[in-house]
């Protein structure tokens, strides 16, 4: 069984979007990425995160219940824990953060569990670059590091993330923060100028227009599934990362032919994440559903051409 | 041999982009268009349009030596070729019209030559639905009518638009088009009002992030091939509706399936279409380049995953 282990936020998030508005709910990178990655078999998935004593049992459940395991989830007596509020514009494209409280986060200095000191996969989802650092020292040897990162660290702690870039294996980023990181507006040149800070693979995520995988001279895209209805993107990145490196974790294979497969795998996820509120939809998502929206996937891009 | 007839405008283009800009040069819907079909082979292109006395031969050497029939591209005595100006922001995803000159095209009544009017597909690039509506009554029961149109004519337009699109079989518009016609932000809702109009199958063209084709309850998606650099998209939907419409011109099979195919076409060729200014590049093309990049938007695309 591989070990999979997940880095970032456990937070409480309040939304509004043009759809409605939630109180404040369950959120965090981490506990999207873990519960995406819940959805694959014969994985050992641990978080690596920190909460305040105001977080709920409830919420705790639902990690249980998933065997998602929680030895790494730090609770500070007396803390509180992470919360952010934003507010989706009409577009879902682009929102506001209207709140944002560390909390807990501001000194939060991770330990991995002894038992995930081997993991085979670790998926670094948005923090503070010397969180994420301190992580990678503590690990040893992964057969493969996921990095996920925001505009909001280049901005404030480009030379620490510039070092964390450049010891993992694969990053993802959204378009603009590869722009801006690169300072190329082509997202090829982006690409290949990202890959020459270090990580072999580069995944440039576009949201509702899909994401593009680059190793070598190669290029894969994966297109966002057209909904019917999209209420919240909040997590879906994140998701998309879970999705991503679960798959892996399962199948044991990091060539660049299975993480393409990965990649339709997490984009198949993040479909369902926006569907509903926060991880509402996470929460209630069966294997049917997934299979079956797989199959979209596929009848969505499979073309036959003559080539010859 | 297939009959084509490609209508909508043969111009002068004045175009600034971040890169640079160029004199007036050749432009025009249904030059991007007939100059994109004339890749295939086994059809016979006809352009009905309209120029001034001003259109240098050159020009009209560049019809003839690609058979492109130019007897339904009219000559007014006196007159003056519509002439556009527009400049590229930093985004090239965005532009602003500078100078629109209708001149010859304010009181165009086409004439579709009496070879054409058996024509299997019609192309009817961006113009005014009267013009689009003359055409269309002027045809005789083509196997295939696809319109082209844009947000100016539902502005202005909208009535005769709606007629327009309740004749044809294929639209293909851009995603903000898409959403202004069918007031759907969703472009998934947003098709299928569309096809409610009339067009049984709807190509929402989304520039840099591909295009998606809907037809009963499938869609299929298309990628835009990721570029080092993206010089001039002057023409580029143009040619890809060109290339759409010239690959099922060729093969003479318009089912869904082949369609996909068609779409894939279309995006190759618009690729090459935004790599140089103007119809620079489209006039350079090598049938090797174009079988190359094809192999490209495969790999791109093409995964194999297990839905078992």
């Amino acid at each position: 069984m591989s070990k999979l282990l997940c880095v970032g936020t456990v937070a409480f998030d309040k939304i509004e979007t043009p759809f409605g508005k939630t109180d404040k709910i369950l959120g965090g990178a981490a506990t999207y990425i873990a519960l995406s990655a819940s959805n694959f078999d014969n994985i050992d998935i641990g978080i690596v995160s920190v909460i305040g004593e105001d977080f709920p049992q409830d919420y705790i459940d639902i990690f249980n219940k998933r065997n998602i395991n929680i030895d790494g989830l730090k609770v500070v007596e007396g803390g509180k824990t992470f919360f952010w509020s934003g507010e989706y514009h009409n577009d879902m494209n682009t929102r506001d953060t209207l709140d944002t409280q560390l909390n807990v986060l501001e000194n939060f200095d991770p330990v991995v569990p002894k038992h995930y000191l081997d993991a085979e996969i670790v998926m670094l989802g948005n923090l503070h670059p010397a969180v994420q650092m301190s992580v990678i020292n503590q690990v040893k040897s992964p057969k493969l590091i996921v990095l996920d990162t925001m505009n909001f660290w280049m901005d404030s702690e480009l030379e620490l993330l510039v070092k964390v870039i450049s010891k993992v294996d694969v990053i993802t980023i959204n378009d603009e923060e590869a722009r801006q990181l690169s300072g190329e507006y082509s997202l090829v040149k982006a690409a290949r100028k990202i890959r020459d800070m270090g990580p072999e693979y580069v995944v440039i995520k576009k949201g509702e227009h899909g994401a593009l995988l680059f190793y070598e001279d190669e290029m894969f895209f994966a297109p966002a599934l057209p909904l019917e209805e999209v209420f919240d993107p909040t997590g879906a990145g994140d998701t998309f990362a879970g999705g991503f490196a679960g798959f892996l974790a399962q199948s044991k294979d990091i060539s660049f032919k299975n993480m393409k497969r990965a990649i339709i795998h997490g984009s198949n996820l993040a479909s369902f994440c926006v569907e509903k509120f926060g991880t509402e939809k996470m929460l209630q998502l069966q294997d049917g559903e997934l299979k079956s929206r797989l199959a979209n996937f596929e009848s969505l891009t499979q073309f036959e051409i003559n080539l010859t």
